[in-house]
């Protein structure tokens, strides 16, 4: 039984940097060589980066992604890295591609080669394309028709990409069919809660299913909304976890596998299969001439802890908050600082993303500040070392007042908008990113200020429902007592009753009903997209479901403008759920007396 | 050969409003049988909108909306209207569809139901489904694999929907293997510039195809982002134009047609095609018992004059921007006026949409506001008859500029964000919808202030450019003079140099190319997607291009922040033009000198 020491390479990928990813990969290769690898997997388009979105219809893009793959080959080869096989992701497109209506520019694919030699020996194009939730694949790319088979130090090694997976009777059956000894899945899989315990079950699932050893390679980093989490498998036929690497940070997890010995003929007369979804799949085999090899110290795969949720949670949104920093070229960031829950959380999210230095918090009070309000933003930032200021909004809320006649709504608005462009401001002046600090149940809700809070470049917890804003912000506290570090937020910041204090003793409850109801019926409507008949059905008061509802769909036009922010829910805003501005549909309202809502509509 | 009288119902559709369009579809049946019409149709999707997004999705919606089609049948039987037979599109779905990866929830389908008698005669779905620029049917709906044919009056119907027609040997073709004498197309078909001549070309070359008369019903109307033009059209298979409606208003064109009597048997045992797109397609007949009828005095249609290109624009942007302002249910609208020529423009398409009574504008000079742009302004609303206001700037800049440091870029920026504030607080105040007066050339280059003049719930102009912004305004006065009336605009406004007047002595060409030189560029790149050695081939001047590309790369983080507004070209950003936010992608320079461009960052 032959074995293989293999290499999952982990890594943080930038969309668009053809030439940096490059390098990410080569960096690799070369750290896994020096292990000892002799097969290196790289993430699904790991020389483009994901969502590549409508630059994988760019014909310049496609022939720049084409060369670079070629180019990487040959970089590996003149390093004295041939004898490394490696498997990464790219755009591959056809070249000579007609156009056509229902195929993609270009004809762009989602491929993964495999390198060898300094040379390109085998290339696998995706077979299913995921065009649901986040995924628009179907707009980018031509479906693959065919399995990739390649034997290397005697084991024939089958190709598969992220979304094959998830298929049932796809391209791990077909790995079976062809009796291959691994199959080797790059993937960029992004991070949603509990989605690793989904994923763990499913590899098992298709291991068995192939009949091999699956190593499960995942990018892992912050790219717009999405955030990867790593969490990169290898699972043996019977489900056993050979070696896991950790979530939210760059891995090079390598192991030896004792794999079985090739055996199909190499060139297989009848090698067209139908898979079990229906696809005729044409098995193409090829031989990697290598010859057998000392593997030295035996290596035995690591298996990282497997976080609790709400350090996953934390661990997400850091992720892709530093992500989006630093891959647009922002080097800080500011955000106005309330002293309640939702801004001390946004900037020690930030420090632990940028450190302290990179954080500006600057306290906007006015008239209808309280005190605690002013003390708890100086608090939040002498326990976490960021820049403090203030600038009080009175003088230009007064000449607002004085020029236009703004009252009720209007004149909280104009506060929330003077803070928007104070901060602004300050970015324009000193380069800092904006970073709004509004939680997923305002925006649902649309109890939030267009241009005022709703400012920004980032929106750190966009997708964070208050209550759970509430609970990472005692975990966050509770894990920093446990290491004997200080809690980043005050404790009265996660005590007090929330308030957008834009008028005398305003409360969040005066407009909204209590956030453990509203964000229990949230997640029914907007995550499990349920209907007010199935609402009213699974317990919630037809009244509050019917004024809820109506709020939420029409805040749509808000949630339009609101910065991008890390996905962490099943469903977030935006991408995942995409509604016109501009619809009429009501959910019909079972048992409800049909009085017209109060609108929320600050 | 029998005679049937057709009734295309051109009308304007409300995503989501089952109950609303359920009754403008009854009214369109209702006036067709007073006229006398055997066969109305109406638009694809007439009883749900179109694009109904996500919603289609909905098991609540999915069932609504079966639910309203239902009804719809058993209201015209009621009513003494089943003998008139009613071809209308509507959201189908799979009552009992099992959750299946790669099918949508619910297996929705994007259908039409041939009714008559008060029920539901025959039902046909899409089959190809378009996945491309505006368009996510992939997500949405499952593709339909039979033709559907009712024998009517004697005459073999046919459906087809829509995207069915751009297909190459796709339903037209099996429309003549299954021997119809006519073929009826619900489309929702959204403006483009010219596309009118292009869908022409295409009725035509169906209708030969297929080999009978093509009956193509449009709708009309806004929604969101997307502006449909009506442009509904009956062609003989000789090509021959049998009637044709109007552009971008709702109409209902009659028309008598002589159809080939119908011949194939009712019960086709061959009754399987392969298309020539390589599907395998059911051809399910079904007859209508129908006694001839007499049909009294014939009825020829009309054919509506095409409309030149400044006209066509004009209305596009009119429809759109009436459509989003009253299907969102405001009642007037707020905007700045600068004097210079986007908002005067931005102005009269307001007032030609909704009346001036309906339409405020709001003079905001600042210490750098010229003499000529406040009269401008003021002239502007003489000549319209909007609702005129001045509110100076000053003491709310200068109250931030005491508050914070605040200088260059950064002070340029507040006295936008300080009118955009102001306009917000009138739009809270009094109830306004606020439309920003940017357009496409500025969106472009990112020659914009985020939360400044980009407030606004709708920007009618941002698929504009600039020359072109010029050209439909000097259109609109001399459609004006040429009815002796009171042209909109006032001559200096299009004639003085733009300046966004946010410094002393600011003029837009020291930060930008000629508009003539940047709008070439721009329609090069964003328009037909080339890119940079292709711009270069073209002529254009490696340094320019390198810097251009680099502005419109740069301010994707803007754009996705700015309203929505009518889609009058071939690629408008957002929908059309998905670009990740965070990307390094740059097009490689040919023969730039790679001097770091300027950055243009208002």
């Amino acid at each position: 039984m032959p074995t293989l020491r293999l290499a999952l390479a982990q890594i943080d990928i930038v969309v668009g940097d053809l030439a940096g990813n490059a390098d990410r990969a080569l960096d690799a290769v070369r750290r896994a060589a020096a292990a000892g690898a002799d097969l290196v997997v790289l993430p699904e388009l790991a020389l483009d980066g994901y969502p590549v979105e409508d630059l994988a219809l760019r014909r310049s893009f496609q022939r720049a992604s084409a060369a670079a793959l070629e180019e990487l080959a040959v970089r590996l080869g003149d390093e004295g890295l041939g004898g490394t096989a490696v498997v990464i992701g790219y755009l591959d497109h056809s070249p000579d591609a007609v156009p056509e209506l229902g195929k993609p520019a270009g004809w762009p694919q989602n491929a993964a080669a495999f390198l060898h030699g300094g040379g390109v020996v085998a290339r696998y194009a995706k077979h299913h394309l995921p065009n649901y939730g986040v995924f628009d694949e179907a707009r980018y790319f031509v479906p693959g028709l065919a399995s990739a088979v390649v034997r290397f130090r005697g084991v024939d090694v089958a190709i598969a990409i992220c979304e094959d997976l998830w298929q049932e009777g796809g391209p791990a059956a077909v790995t079976r069919e062809a009796r291959a000894g691994l199959l080797v899945v790059p993937n960029a899989s992004p991070y949603e809660r509990n989605k690793d315990d989904a994923r763990l079950a499913l590899v098992r699932k298709r291991a068995a299913e192939a009949g091999c050893v699956l190593a499960y390679v995942n990018t892992v980093g912050g790219q717009d909304e999405l955030v990867f989490d790593g969490d990169s498998l290898v699972v043996a036929p019977d489900g056993e976890i050979l070696a896991r690497a950790a979530q939210f940070r760059e891995e090079l997890l390598v192991l030896d596998v004792d794999l079985p010995a090739a055996t199909a003929p190499l060139r297989d007369e009848d090698s067209t299969q139908t898979a079990r979804d229906g696809r005729r799949v044409r098995i193409t085999r090829t031989a990697v001439p290598t010859a057998p090899r000392e593997l030295g110290e035996p290596v035995t795969g690591t298996v990282a802890e497997h976080l609790p949720d709400c350090a996953e949670v934390w661990g997400a949104l850091v992720v892709g908050l530093r992500g989006y920093v630093q891959k647009n070229r922002f080097r800080s960031v500011v955000l106005g600082l309330s002293g309640g829950i939702d801004s001390a959380v946004v900037a020690a999210l930030a420090v632990d993303a940028l450190g302290a230095d990179a954080v500006h918090g600057v306290s906007l009070p006015s008239g209808y500040s309280s005190a605690h309000s002013k003390d708890d933003a100086a608090e939040l930032a002498q326990r976490t070392g960021l820049h403090f200021s203030t600038v009080p909004i009175a003088p230009m809320v007064e000449a607002f007042l004085g020029s236009v006649e703004l009252t009720g709504l209007a004149e909280e608005n104009v506060q929330a908008r003077v803070r928007g462009t104070t901060l602004m401001g300050l970015s324009n002046q000193h380069g800092h990113l904006v970073l709004a600090t509004g939680n997923k149940s305002e925006l649902a809700v649309g109890y939030s200020t267009l241009y005022g809070d709703a400012v920004g470049g980032y929106a750190p917890i966009k997708d964070v429902p208050k209550t759970l804003v509430w609970e990472i912000a005692r975990w966050r506290n509770a894990d920093a007592e446990s290491r004997g570090e200080t809690p980043p937020v005050p404790e009265s910041s996660i005590t007090k009753e929330p308030s957008a204090e834009l008028r005398p003793d305003q409360r969040d409850s005066d407009s909204l009903p209590d956030y453990a109801v509203l964000d229990a019926l949230l997640d029914a409507y907007v995550e499990q997209d349920l209907g007010s008949a199935d609402l009213v059905a699974a317990g919630f008061d037809p009244e509050l479901v019917e004024r809820v509802l109506r709020m939420v769909d029409a805040a749509e036009y808000k949630r339009r403008q609101y910065p991008p922010g890390p996905k962490i829910s099943v469903r977030n805003f935006g991408r995942d759920r995409r509604l016109p501005i501009t619809s009429r549909w009501r959910e019909p309202a079972p048992g409800a007396s049909h009085e017209a809502p109060k609108e929320v509509a600050r």
